[in-house]
């Protein structure tokens, strides 16, 4: 069998020696008293659940995550997820690691062509250089276009963050259309900018966050960062940072969503409701993809709508019906 | 003088024989007995609040709201908020009362435009035949195309529900770009449809609202007229019609802002953030245009948006502030 | 062994081919890869959850729901409630099919007496002439009187929807003489109409919600149905028009509880009350009844109450303790 | 002039030497540095505020609260509500002090001939003793019957707290005969003692909160009342005692109403519903019907129903309108 | 093998003969039907649960609740909290009960005696002869010594409410020393007082909640017993009697957290607030050394704290992670 | 007349020439079209409201904020607050200007010294370099002595951040004795930096908020400072750091309170809730003391503990009186 990449498994499918990207792995004891051993395999086509019941002892010690890893088993679901049930797993060298790293659906080139020619077109030579400052610094350019935006599902990918924020940024230039009120090259620095401090936030293989990532939150590292950036600058106007740091501190929109202040200015108020325009309907588009194999018309509850989501009548899936969602 | 417009008002002015629209009267009394007169004085332009101290008792039931009057009095302030304060108030005949409607700041041609175009460009076939249905009646569409959006500010305009659905459409083919899982035909069509029962709920003069807009709520009567018309239509999908309804039901976006369903799907999801990023920005911008004549950085509290809103560094941006931010 | 209702079952009986309603049919997969089938199995005395553990793969699929099932299997119980664990299960032929419908406490008769009745009792020509224009339909009287008015427990059973509307009527009617100011045809045209489209929320066999039902939620559908009904009345008052459909839409008492306004007159503020305490008080009848076999003087937690309710002191369940509460 | 009854006062009438009874006096300053004097003025039929503007500042020390008192003035309205402009106000004496009291609708007299039916049906001994054991004191069976139930509006009576607690007896017993399994003594006996505390929490004359009643609340004064007299009494069963004290803690229904519990036993649930509909629907035809003289078709914003409320429509008053609202 | 006190347990060892106090029991049947008895097992130095998979039928009620029973099974664990996998377990003599009762960290008699000098530092003849009516009774103050102060955890002791007491009021020592303002006798008693209910809240053996802790809740049984006390003594001050009972209502700081009333006194605010901070240190301190043998820098989810705790970096502390946060 | 301290003004008072610092000044109109001039006048012991009714168009323009006035007018009242009536404001230079800004209730020498104390009282080589970073730097050291805590009342003052700041400390020097896990010299430097950005978030002398404290928010500014400070110091340990942070952005406890975390360590439980003890207690005592010759037993509404505070029984505490309260 040819090695099957995670978006090809299909349930009831038996893997003999398949490869993967070990993400993360934890052992639980079960009531009855046998070992669980539960693992996220991955590859850059996605990622995938996997348990390995009554594991022997010496199994998990041997396993590194963030290496490569092969496989035996079954793909069986549980809780209408797709689940691996293994039968055996040892380290293993992966011919081609970048080809293990799931990534997000546009291609990783595209995306920096995009955002390069974003940065170019801001005119405003005061942001112009913040964003210089930026991202000039190689280190910093490439853990933001690799980072991921969340732990779980679409974003947590490589070029998570990077997705979100030119989504944001193009909200934002059709919101600049509607309103020329819009400082649009303010209002651009801070799709960039406003979630900057998730490349400190997420592990950048495991996508777990880390320790500063839950201690500080990215709302705060956002700003920090920024703020900092435009200290550095010699005659970065007081005015615009105020209102860039606002701006960042604010982008959740309100107080029990973790910004510590209420969006204040034209632009902090329309980055908030673009960053939860695109939240939205990412987190749907991805909630629905997972949904599979199950005839109710509806999803299992999703928590970031706080329902359930609609897939669609699914007694008779014909092809008028089709149409109506292309 | 010449006959000065609303906008043109400038604090202290003294007004002679200005002619403007009555939008609406109200009397009451103070605590110490005397009567007080209070109106929206309008016209194209925009509209204003007026108060009449110690008005003669006859006075008050001479003037009919949404016809005419000529007022003498002084432009004053009260509660950061401008006012006039009237000495006189007569029935007057507006030569051209076409002008004395306040409209929204585009112009109404352009939008009406701008509908037709967005009208024809809806090619799903049933959604097509919709818009039709409601809108090849002329009295639903000059309805539609002069009713205000709100009660006050800047969507209480002839054409503030016009100009509230095109922003909305305009955000949503924006989304559209950017999620091309959304049924583009379906999420234009809801954008135009969504308010649709605002023309009942607020009445065309005084822009206050009507008993059955308090009590029925234009979430409801939106969705209770787009149901209807797509029963009449012949062959309208079932599954469609589902999804159109929900949508409109669902657009306020949370139970306690009057929605009686969550969005569920991708569709009512983008529609009822975009309508909140419009609301939003949009009032702020307003808010922000009606603070003046103060020397304070911030507005006054805008409750829409729960906060008050920064206008910017009003005093001196000299160095001594400077040095308060390090 | 004769057979044996689903409200004769014991902890620990055996069956051997017992007859029961199909009401509906799920399969899921265990972490560990078996498949179980979970049935809800009914006749007219009520319903029971049965899981087929490892079932055979072609066993799921030759089932039929709203149609028999013989059943071989234990009473057992699983966290509190009971549970069939099912050793057998095949399609069969139900004798009497009426007989597998689980009904409402009140006999179905005495319940449709007391509606003619009650309709009958309206006096108001134009409430008179809404409610037969509703319920002359035979179809939607015969869906009204069979309904269920929940997806669970007491309210999901053929009558639940009429012995709910009766409850509420009858409380209404109290109210009305402590308030001589209510307008008693009103509220008891109101108590009759206010859940009607939850004919179209719940399947009328498994009580699943439809699609319908989801997405639009019954406090929409009951109030769409009524504006339609009176708009083809020819005379019927707009003013009682008015507030017909702003009761039903208010009747949740709460935006957050989904109702789209709040209750703005008397007739719906008592309407949203009484059915507040009809809900409140069937579901802790029902919540009490359930508890069982267990020592504890505590339910289980009721979502409904959002706490456990008190069932009274277990230690000595003697003569005195009896008296106290008969 | 013969005396006017303050439910005959009339906007724009004047007074010469009216007597009322002085309910309660405050004095203010204005901004200005004038004294006002702001009192209640009441007689059997009602209560009406009254303001004395640049009162002479020997005036409000001769005025003694819950004393006679002659008043010259006229009627005013501010902010939607009657006023008295007071010209002169001097101690006076009262002919007959009880005509002077404001009273509930229903007459003292039959209210207390329901009370004592009431308490008359509790066959339960145990119930029966504790009923005897409270109002068998002529002084708390007075107060009870003369307390009122609130600061302001309809319960801000002499008979107040009565009517109320009628009320919610009679919902309950209707409650009674929907569901058999509710101990209806036990329901009876709560609807009389819920709100019991009421005694010692308004003052009886101003109908002022007194500091116990602001301090304790009226949940915890009514529940302690009860228990102490249920321990007094030699046999009474532990398990009603319970019961007694836990429906009257949790009969506000929710924590953030000022219940320490959650209603966890059918009468308490059934407590709570009831009483919540008697406050609401009492609260609405109160609230209706103090608006007056307005041409609005809604009220002023009813704070306890946290909307305005509808009064009708106004603009043709005539008779198919009146039929709507026997 | 000698006795394991509970404390010493460690994953993976095997017990023989281990003697324990029976806390509680409960049993359950697995989906599967088999029976599952479930048993909390302690000692002086703590509780531990316990599971018998598959436990024959005649186990369960051969063991009695608060004796001595001996056990054999396994250490192991269960979603992170160990748990003895059962073999056996049967009915034993206790050589020393008092040696299998958990109690609090600091030994008892060293809280008596700081217990005792508390009182006797009580110089207000008033409060201290409050404090001598409730704790001359030998029996309340054994109660009050040897009473939990929750069901669960830390408190779970003899002692736990003695300890709790005496922390809130070392904290309310201290704000007497910031704020001269407090009556410093006042806010002891309330310290020792506002919890004395819970004597009557928990089961002294099992720590489950009384009946009557649920249904009439420790805030009300406080407040109900101290204000008993105070009407026995003869001269108490009705102004000292308000506030006692008034802070011991309000001792929960907000409605929604059970508390009837809103702190108004100073001493009320003072109370709540460092109740509040020995709950939420207790509470944090306990969670935190519950968590074990995981290599995750954060704790389980904290209820009362609505997050995970940080227990500190966890892995090698080294420069590669160092690198990751600038 | 001599100069009249703020403390020593009493209701009714005529003033001539008494010398003020002027905090801030603003002008209004009145509806009726008439000028009024309302600052707030200043001295060590104090501040208090003044208003200037029909005030010459000049004047304002006249007189700068921060510089003396010399004022005459006359001491009145206006909604429960002292203001001062004025007749005449000029400029005026100040002899001492020292002893013209409100100052802490304790001696600012004083707190400096328990400030110094507890700096060198810091074993910990980290914090103690961390709190010299910041303190050494005399301009900060400075501002952090001299600076207010919050726009209105008590901490109003110069020293008013360092008393608040003083007063935690010693609130978390009392929990470090209960709980010896914590971290003492973490949470001792945690009491003095939390507030830290207080120093930008209020002008030095009209006590304004900043744009910056409005924008950015204290919890942000004194986290962002503290972090740098940390960052330049050579071998800061990165896990002190990160909790150091961590808990300034947690301190006001929950994320509607402008946290955007939940405290997760125990030094930071404990630092959000010294915070709320003595804000809420300081608060209380504040609000008490401005409550002044009025006879109610209840301050006005406080804002911050969201009820009317409890002044004691005010009338005469007699027989009658007592007889109430059984």
């Amino acid at each position: 069998m040819p090695r099957m990449r995670v978006a090809q498994l299909t349930l009831g499918m038996t893997l003999r020696k398949q490869l993967f990207l070990l993400r993360d792995k934890r052992v639980t004891t079960t009531r009855a008293g046998s070992l669980l051993l539960h693992v996220t395999l991955a590859d850059r086509s996605g990622a995938v659940a996997g348990v390995y019941f009554d594991v022997p002892a010496h199994v998990p010690d041997s396993l590194v995550t963030a290496k490569g890893v092969e496989v035996a088993g079954r793909v069986a679901e549980f809780r209408g997820q797709m689940q691996i049930n293994i039968d055996r797993i040892v380290p293993a060298r992966l011919p081609d690691p970048e080809d293990f790293l799931p990534t997000a659906t546009r291609p990783l080139e595209e995306m920096i062509g995009e955002f390069e020619a974003l940065l170019a077109s801001i005119q405003d030579p005061h942001l112009s250089g913040l964003l210089s400052s930026v991202f000039d610094d190689a280190q910093t350019h490439k853990a933001f276009c690799r980072a991921p935006a969340a732990k779980r599902y679409h974003h947590a990918c490589v070029g998570g963050l990077l997705e979100h924020s030119l989504a944001v940024a193009r909200l934002a230039l059709a919101a600049c259309e509607v309103y020329p009120q819009l400082n649009s090259d303010l209002v651009l620095t801070l799709a960039i900018l406003h979630d900057l401090g998730k490349i400190h936030t997420y592990d950048p293989i495991s996508f777990d966050r880390t320790d500063q990532g839950s201690l500080w939150a990215h709302v705060y590292l956002s700003a920090s960062l920024a703020e900092r950036r435009m200290e550095e600058l010699p005659d970065f106007p007081a005015e615009l940072r105020l209102r860039v740091v606002h701006a960042i501190l604010a982008h959740h929109g309100r107080l029990e969503n973790g910004s510590p202040v209420l969006p204040m200015t034209l632009e902090a108020i329309v980055l908030a409701d673009a960053d939860k325009l695109d939240a939205d309907a990412r987190g749907a588009i991805d909630h629905l993809a997972r949904a599979h194999g199950d005839s109710s018309s509806f999803t299992e509850h999703s928590f970031m709508h706080e329902t359930r989501l609609y897939r669609g009548a699914m007694e008779s899936p014909g092809a008028a019906q089709g149409e109506e969602r292309p």
